[in-house]
């Protein structure tokens, strides 16, 4: 279980003013501590209804609007109302009745990390009350998560990863502002210690070959500040994931998500990504990616590893075998291609009886699929997710844990025009890196530098080109050919500034 | 079982003459066909003994002075002899007493590819006979095997495992050289068909999410000629592994061996690596990395994915989380860093019981072991090989097939200084790639472009460099380091001529 967490939307960086009609406190702590625990995601909207970010603060109206699959207005944040935090730029648009309500969500937040305190140290210690001069730990944070099969795990994790990441912070506050190295071991509840065990032959270990294979029991592997927040992350993930199972038992939570999170924390950008959506980093025109789709196809040889070595989970129906195509019955003893969990080339086989099952994957790009279900490999939720017609479960060749990758903000000295754009895959099914950095890159030339709302209009302009215009054979691009019949979602962050990057 | 493979030492390439007393046949397809069945490697050196690369043709006192582990003489074809095919450069060294036999082999050899005939195709079709102005396949072949806990692995695999590519090749003489795609499915055997099985729910499958997830039954993959290569190659690497794995059993074969083999064939070069050794192409004085390493450190996350499925593989000795240093039996109920089979970053758990198991990979750069035991995590052989003084078999967690890199010859203008390097980790332990590439180019400066020895020359001063020179105080480097005292063996193989690429 969880411990609570406070959480704060703190002020807004760069000494922007607070909007009118702002709701949100800004210049003081949060309201009441939510706690990411299965109370704070009950009730609407989670596991049906429509809902829409909270920053976006629309109007009953306003919500209805952009419910319309037909019309499918572009939405961003109003200038008259409240400014995203970092300048942050954002736009969406909802589908084109692909799915009946808009399955992408967002946030954009700034964290407060208090200090964990142990329930049992008492009287409080100085170094848990913020005395000493230690200073408060907080991070940016933006989110991105692409709903299927029901919109209750996006909106779900949309309300509350961020506040797993804080949870999983709250050890760390002092050690990654302490510039020596993290400890290896930290102080705990001392438990009752069991006899020791004999550990024979491991205890006087040596081996045979090669002789320079002793084994170095001093050896003591040293740990980077990065790799705990990375490692934070990561786990946050896995708890954000644990979190919507047990929802999802009570039938309150539907589908699953694919996730792109970034936070900023301490002069370093975090991208951490699980599912296929994408990130770049747009630097003085050149491109710099930040995240990499996990798909049946990149992640191929990891799922069938699985397969291949618990077949169970194969539920007598596929094989973890690929094939090119599906194999007739009459093909029985032909030799077809195959690939197996261990090559990238491909192979003849004979073809056997067990050959005949469906391929746990299957399919090309965007059509590939895991055992012909989903098309999407790493994500939250899906925990009820199940072969058609089956009980085969899908969940256990899915991974929540993201891929995430570093960039330091510090290392380079970076201008206006450089972003970072985040974006679900209903933007890069159309669109290429070049093409977004072309857009984004002309949008900014037509703002000056220190306008605020420069970078919502980039994510704007995105969202349009990539939605596409309405015609008589639907939505269709400049170039005439269809757009995305998907939702789109995307901010544009400036790396170089208004942030403090100290 | 493996049908029979004949095999040539094909012609020089490049219109070298025979040089003066070479013993191997050159212009006519090669003496009677060597079987890659357990026959073709019994007798010694296999198992035991020592033996260098048939192509040194060493005399016995020369072989006794290349055994001479405080000498450590510079091995390398003779001008007077035998050149190798391709204008290959060669040099080799042994160890410095590391242990007992020199633990590298060597094998360079042009293999003719015979079509395969199924044994049941009588009479002989035309298509069996080379008739019908069908062209033979030919691939030029370099290997190097750097065995531990004995030679024998090294030299069956230095022996047999280019026969084997030959083998996996047999089926694709004409598919290969036939410019329309690869066929899915070739004709088999017959074989008496089962009664067809239900396959519903998935013969009608369908799917509930996401929309466009329908499975595609007339997808086809298109499989391209390369990854045929790859794909045989691959295999080659599976049916050596398993010889020696029968051998093994025989107690004839000892040990295993890293495997660095390189295949060109119809304008390709394939690098296939499966170990430590290294590949890299120098180019116009450019680096380009053919290979990685396979470590504990590289494999970490597919290794501890293996234990966490299969954790009776850990013998209740091993744990599958790994931690920077062994945990003491004092430190129970502490918090220590730790990373699971998911994670890139750290962070810390409670320490329990479980904990103070051995982690299954331990240890950083070259002394990073899995299960306290052996420092590389592709190979072949090992099937024997257990943790000290225990029944724990480390061989499941190793494995035998390679990663396969491709470069077109055919892409790129080469001039003479251009050149593939092949090392075991001999050499790059005390060197690295610029270092190489300096000392290659500065060395093919000093001979004319067309002197045929300047590529061995260019490999013994590899060698030579980085075993050092004897001093008092061991072998030592030009900057007084200490040298490799390891086997180091180089191959340097000209991109630019003399082959024919076409």
């Amino acid at each position: 279980m969880l411990g609570r967490v406070r959480t704060a939307v703190a002020q807004l960086v760069g000494g922007l003013g607070p909007a009118p009609g702002a709701q949100h406190p800004r210049d003081s702590p949060a309201p009441p501590p939510a706690a990411p625990g299965p109370s704070a995601c009950r009730g609407p909207p989670v596991g049906g209804g429509f809902s829409r970010p909270a920053f976006l603060q629309l109007t009953s109206e306003e919500l209805q609007r952009a419910d319309d699959h037909a019309g499918r207005a572009v939405q961003s944040p109003r200038e008259s109302r409240r400014r995203l935090p970092w300048s942050t730029g954002y736009a969406e648009v909802i589908n084109a009745g692909k799915s009946q309500h808009n399955e992408d969500q967002a946030c954009c937040e700034v964290v407060v990390v208090d200090r964990r305190c142990s329930p049992r140290c008492n009287p409080v210690p100085k170094e848990c009350t913020g005395e000493q001069g230690r200073k408060d730990l907080y991070f940016h944070y933006w989110g991105l998560f692409d709903g299927h099969a029901g919109s209750g795990a996006a909106v779900m994790a949309s309300k509350l990863l961020h506040l797993h990441i804080c949870d999983q912070l709250r050890d760390l506050v002092d050690i990654l502002q302490d510039s020596s190295p993290p400890p290896l071991c930290l102080p705990g509840i001392a438990l009752e210690l069991p006899a020791e065990r004999n550990r024979a032959p491991l205890a006087q270990a040596d081996v045979e070959l090669p002789s320079d294979a002793l084994p170095r029991f001093h050896l003591e592997k040293a740990v980077s500040h990065e790799s705990l927040v990375i490692g934070a992350i990561e786990n946050a993930f896995k708890r954000m994931d644990e979190q919507i199972e047990r929802e999802q038992m009570t039938r309150l939570v539907a589908g699953g998500c694919c996730a792109l999170a970034v936070v900023y924390l301490l002069g370093k950008v975090y991208v951490a990504n699980a599912g296929d959506s994408r990130a770049i980093i747009i630097r003085n025109g050149e491109i710099i990616p930040m995240s990499r789709e996990f798909t049946p196809e990149t992640e191929r040889q990891r799922l069938q590893f699985l397969g291949f070595l618990r077949p169970e989970l194969l539920g007598n129906e596929f094989t973890h075998l690929e094939f090119p195509r599906r194999i007739q019955h009459k093909e029985l003893g032909k030799k077809m291609l195959y690939r197996d969990q261990n090559m990238h080339g491909w192979a003849y086989k004979r073809i056997e009886e067990d050959d005949l099952k469906f391929p746990l994957i299957y399919g090309e790009g965007k059509k590939a699929r895991v055992m012909a279900t989903i098309g999407v490999t790493r994500g939250l939720g899906d925990h009820d997710l199940k072969v058609y017609n089956s009980n085969i479960h899908i969940k256990p060749f899915l991974s929540c844990v993201p891929e995430v990758r570093v960039y330091d903000l510090t290392q380079y000295e970076h201008c206006p025009d450089d972003v970072l754009v985040l974006g679900t895959d209903g933007l890069w099914d159309v669109t290429n890196d070049r093409e977004v950095a072309d857009v984004v890159t002309e949008v900014l030339m037509g703002y000056e530098p220190n306008d605020p709302c420069r970078y919502t209009m980039a994510a704007y302009e995105l969202v349009v080109r990539s939605r596409g215009v309405l015609k008589e054979r639907g939505w269709r691009l400049a170039n005439d050919k269809l757009g995305s019949g998907d939702d789109i979602s995307v901010f544009v962050i400036p790396l170089g500034g208004p942030g403090n990057y100290t």
